[in-house]
């Protein structure tokens, strides 16, 4: 088993979500894919198309985490400033890269898109620098260090990531299982916090909903050790049993 | 009109969103609501439910920002350590507070709910809190200084927001208004950077999106002067109408 713990931060850039006006998307999709493969998610930060928020935050997270993704802003529009920042976070220079020209020209040429100065702006890559494939619209996302910078519209982000992830060090896959009670959080409380003390190497969390009337409560017990996982879900669906909770799903 | 630019910080506490298990859906309805009181959300984190990342976040926003909002980690189990991080950030003491008590003694009497040692832990409230009044499940929120304390269940912390929103002070509205064209952003990039660069005061952005074959970009411009931003509308509509650009919606 890998015990190797490798970790991320997540930086969403993009006034668009700060208004309100787009709901993002990605952070959940980009927790998800990192769970999978092995990569623990530790933060995400969101901020606004201001180059001195992206370059105070991704600075913060980079020297943190083992690597730091990054989505949004590096369309051909004005208001497209990540790679420019992150380039600046860097300390790295950023010109319009002839790697990335050489896959967006005949692209282009192959869909009847003119490659005008504003579609060369999506080709500025600081020095360094990886390009990341896209393969819904070309473009390049890239990786500086251990930062990997995508874009912001869901499909084409999705395509960056999964390009990304070839070169990825994973680590230790966290597994989960669950456990529904058709009881209110406040019911189980008690012997859950038990089970968790007996289990400190499973971390136990809770999540209540309420639908139709009735009270239900997801026990989410996730582990790196599938053994551990198995034994400590076991024994809880044996305790709840025995002091007479109902289940939902187990 | 009023100026005053009222600034806010939002965090998230909570292994499951950054396991990817839960999406986050408060973080747009948070940022819509902000937005349409006349306060501007600038920044978004999300932290595990690990004690000295949140307190390390809250202390981060809570200097930098008017208002800072958490959702996430005050109910009755055992993950649930929110309360207590925030008193920490603080340097407050904490204890189970007999105004939360008095709350919810006689709602959980008539619902017919025991309240026991865990349900008590909802009314742990840190020294020198206001609550805030939960109308869907009764155990109240809190506010410390100028960070507002919520739940994470979606309509729990609806019902605190709108609470809490009585007693913030307000600025300055942020009004948008948008333009949707049938082409993509790389043709309309140039035009839309120059008319950015005649309208300063007004934030201009755009987002692209392909549905159906079809290209579109929405372009929307934002600003606390109301006719600045009719006018910046109207001569931008003006603008690509001579240029050829075909409108999708306006």
């Amino acid at each position: 088993m890998n015990t190797d713990t490798i970790t991320a931060g997540l930086l969403v850039i993009g006034d668009e979500i700060l208004s309100g006006r787009t709901k993002d998307k990605n952070i959940g999709t980009i927790a998800e894919h990192l769970t999978a493969i092995g990569i623990a998610l530790r933060e995400v930060r969101v901020v606004a198309d201001v180059e001195d928020a992206i370059v105070e935050a991704v600075n913060a997270l980079r020297h943190r985490y083992t690597y730091v993704f990054t989505t949004g802003g590096i369309g051909p529009t004005h208001d497209d400033i990540t790679a420019d920042a992150i380039a600046k976070a860097f300390g790295a220079g950023i010109d319009v890269d002839p790697r990335a020209v050489a896959i967006m020209k005949p692209a282009y040429e192959k869909r009847g898109i003119e490659l005008n100065a504003a579609r060369l702006r999506m080709a500025r890559i600081p020095q360094g620098a990886d390009l990341v494939v896209n393969e819904m619209s070309v473009a390049p996302g890239f990786r500086i260090g251990n930062v990997i910078v995508m874009a912001g519209v869901p499909a084409i982000m999705e395509s960056m990531l999964h390009s990304a992830t070839a070169k990825l060090q994973t680590g230790a896959k966290v597994r989960s299982a669950s456990i529904v009670v058709s009881h209110a959080e406040g019911e189980i409380a008690e012997l859950f916090a038990a089970h968790q003390a007996e289990w400190p190497s499973v971390a136990m969390g809770s999540y209540p909903s309420f639908k139709d009337g009735q009270y239900a409560t997801d026990l989410v017990l996730r582990c790196v050790d599938e053994q551990s996982l198995v034994d400590a879900h076991r024994t809880l669906a044996a305790k709840l049993t025995v002091a007479g909770f109902k289940f939902l799903q187990t």
